[in-house]
């Protein structure tokens, strides 16, 4: 069993790596950019059998540990 | 146009960030977890008005300066 955790930021909240990203993307040309925000993208293989227990594990992990979850939201994909 | 970017480190590639997460998580008592990697995640407003040169550009910009592509891969979702 496969989880895809996407962590973001969540609206409001200023990305300074973002924009540092966003400034040397404009730098190089690229102009047509609006908008960009960076987050964190987490693969994990558990050895859980169904996607239910895996779900509930995973949003534990992201409450835990994973998001800081003042600042930052989460998304879960359970993959079999 | 909105671009999702997934940077994730090839395979065989050594991941101490992963490894840290993993092992802080197993402190933590999760122990079904079997492989843990990390990536960047990236979302880009762009104001060009076809899929395709949205594509071709964010398929660049990874090229020249997002992805480190000797160690990454790059998938990229154009969403309209």
């Amino acid at each position: 069993m496969k989880a895809h955790i996407h962590i973001t930021l969540k609206n409001g909240v200023l990305d300074p790596q973002g924009k540092a990203i966003q400034q040397s993307l404009a730098s190089l040309g690229f102009d047509t950019l609006e908008n960009l925000r960076q987050g964190k993208y987490i693969e994990i293989e558990l050895s859980d059998l169904d996607s239910a227990t895996a779900h509930t594990k995973v949003t534990e992990m992201c409450e835990k540990l994973l998001a800081n979850t003042v600042i930052e939201n989460y998304e879960i994909k359970i993959i079999s």
